[in-house]
């Protein structure tokens, strides 16, 4: 039998994806990730103020991609402030003051590539009108740029297959207010307006993100790797390790954005991620940046799916570590 | 050996307790608990406008104190509305019109007593004063008495020896709003108020009640009982479970109210009550009446303890039901 799309000498098709971050240590695990998979095509990277500027993410991420192998995927800076008030400096204290723990023009050498001249909002625009119902999006920082491709493109969520976020707690706890999620409450304006428009959304929040870690023995691994990309990758590591001492009483890390990339391709099973209905509160209260999601039918077992709502991530049924190590260690 | 606190002649020294209500049919069941609880006094009930107006409530709860055999306990009426706003009219698709689950003038007989003249807030602060440090509150309806009683008496959180509250949600999802529990909800101005006075406080919400259950089965040993209480009880009870089928998928309720009560009184062991800061949303955004409770400690798997800060009930080291329906099924 000849099956056309198994001829060794074409390609198969690749999911096409647009990534938009703000790089970041856990940015930087997802770009190893995604530059491990081979059924993607990561047609582009914006980035946005979040863990740092717009601007440093976006050296990160062209350093990173050097790094990688990828130099060619093009990288767009995005929004520096978040669209109400301005960026506060990001979080130097988590992720060090280049993003990158320390790492930059180190363990994670500057390379040539420079930033498109094309703003993310915009390259995300026009890498949807590309291939309408084929891109697949996914967002780990804050949600400034999409909220302002939302306004170059009412259609966007239609013209989309699917967004993934990275974002949020729905009963969890939350990391930067005792409600509120880092990269919702960096932009709670720009949150709600995506939660609001009708992407087929699949939110991974903290209820995830928190409980899927690296632990000291996997940033070994990296490091004994002998590769350039263990040896960057487990250099920055150990950064972020030490923030997350304070948070978990030893050193480690939370896999947020890589979790929310493999949830995207959907190479981790899903234990519960029901379709409910989502806002973000973006008064100026105690609740400002937290994600409300209307989990109340949990009470009965769960629901009630509506294929329009979101669908919030609440627990993944396997291990995701060991295998975010098995795509890096090769790298 | 002699105890002279055992002497059969003198009363053994007991608890002082003043409860704040909106009763309410798992009021009710409070009330019954109380009633047959050996080791405490009830000096007086104020009522506040919730499940039903504070004036239905009061009825209510006269009628049930004389049918508990304690006609002589003053009940005063509390405020009708909230701080802000007022009243909406209760909660009659879950309590009944009447609050009591239309057993009002049949299976609960009308009493012949009448409310005192005093407010609740009033009678609240003059009971804490003549009795400084003993006075133990328990309040399971909306906070607008205790924070009324807070303007007549600023000392009031280190003149009562404790506040237990029936009321939130911090890591569950609410009942009236995806984050809002009712009490909270039906007066969030009050509720910040009495969280943020420094009381010694301990928060009793949806993360334990909901777990806590009456079943048919305790509903028909109630029936079965033969006693005008259980008539009482069992016939609110049916109109209670109604409503509860919708939200647990069969005839069974939460024991909201008397779980609180059982704490207050140290009746049930606590497998998970850390202290942590605690506010209340009384925005008008989407989060308005939630209790924010920092449970970031959570993370690393708890705290931290601060003394002078709410206890938040997570978790009830044993069952509830057998020991209300035990201590019901005498009276």
């Amino acid at each position: 039998m000849t099956d056309p799309a198994a001829d060794s000498t074409a390609s198969p098709a690749r999911t096409p994806l647009f990534l938009d971050c703000d790089t970041g240590v856990d940015d930087a695990l997802t770009l190893g990730y995604l530059a491990a998979s081979p059924g993607v095509e990561l047609v582009g990277v914006g980035s946005v103020s979040g863990n740092c500027s717009a601007e440093t993410g976006a050296r990160n991420t062209l350093d990173l991609l050097a790094l990688l192998g990828l130099p060619d995927v093009p990288v767009h800076v995005g929004a520096h402030d978040p669209l109400a008030g301005s960026f506060a400096g990001g979080a130097p204290h988590v992720h060090g003051a280049d993003g990158v723990g320390g790492t930059s023009g180190r363990e994670l050498p500057r390379s040539a590539g420079e930033p498109s001249g094309t703003s993310a909002a915009r390259a995300l625009v026009d890498a949807a009108r590309e291939r309408p119902g084929q891109l697949v999006v996914l967002a780990v920082g804050p949600f400034t740029n999409l909220a302002l491709a939302l306004d170059l493109e009412p259609e966007l969520p239609r013209l989309v297959r699917s967004l993934t976020v990275m974002g949020g707690a729905a009963l969890a706890p939350g990391n930067v207010t005792p409600v509120a999620e880092a990269n919702v409450h960096n932009d709670p304006e720009a949150a709600r307006r995506v939660v609001e428009a009708g992407f087929d959304l699949t939110v991974v929040g903290l209820d995830v993100t928190m409980r899927h870690l690296f632990e000291e023995e996997h940033r070994r691994a990296l490091l004994d790797a002998g590769t350039p990309v263990g040896a960057a990758l487990g250099a920055m590591l150990g950064h972020y390790f030490a923030f997350y001492t304070d948070v978990f009483g030893r050193p480690c890390c939370s896999l947020h954005d890589p979790l929310a990339a493999a949830i995207a391709l959907g190479d981790v099973a899903l234990a519960s991620a029901p379709r409910v209905k989502l806002t973000v509160d973006d008064t100026d209260g105690p609740g400002r940046g937290q994600t409300i999601a209307d989990l109340r039918a949990l009470y009965r077992g769960l629901p009630d799916r509506s294929p329009e709502d979101p669908r919030v991530v609440l627990e993944v049924a396997e291990e995701f570590a060991p295998l975010l190590l098995e795509r890096l260690l090769p790298l």
